[in-house]
């Protein structure tokens, strides 16, 4: 498995406390993950993201650098959307 | 009005090119807009600031800082909740 893969969450449809302790298995084995999402779920990587920072301000974690796009997606009729994107790293503090 | 409030736009329930519109009209007047929402609305704010982006590219406008925060809200049931924030700087670059 790549290393990209190991640091990345991305959020989809299950219970928000699924990707924070996801999120926090990984941040107890890496410096930095990021949480990614896109579209309807980009809500909850903020919600995902303030819980985790939230839980562990106190050893040494916060939020970093925010990054927003947009991917098109083709959907089943054939035509092409975009949809907004956003990845919010979480690392250690130095 | 007080600067903090003409230059910022409150993303809510309109169609997304409300939003748009808006943000474009305060652009043309100000170097920074900062383009905000909370909870459900937070993924519209993204949509907002990508259509703004791509069709002000070639004026010299991009994405800037990105934040995350979250605001305790009292229900009406009198129980507080938290719900997560977003705050996304569009500016004129130099």
């Amino acid at each position: 498995m790549s290393n990209e893969s190991r640091n990345t969450i991305f959020i989809g449809k299950k219970p928000l406390m699924a990707y924070v302790t996801s999120t926090l298995i990984q941040l107890a084995n890496l410096p930095t993950v990021y949480i990614k999402a896109r579209g309807m779920s980009i809500g909850h990587a903020v919600d995902v993201a303030q819980i985790v920072a939230r839980k562990t301000e106190n050893a040494g974690y916060s939020i970093g650098e925010i990054k927003i796009g947009s991917e098109s997606l083709e959907s089943q009729d054939g035509r092409t959307r975009n949809v907004s994107t956003i990845e919010i790293e979480v690392k250690r503090n130095n």
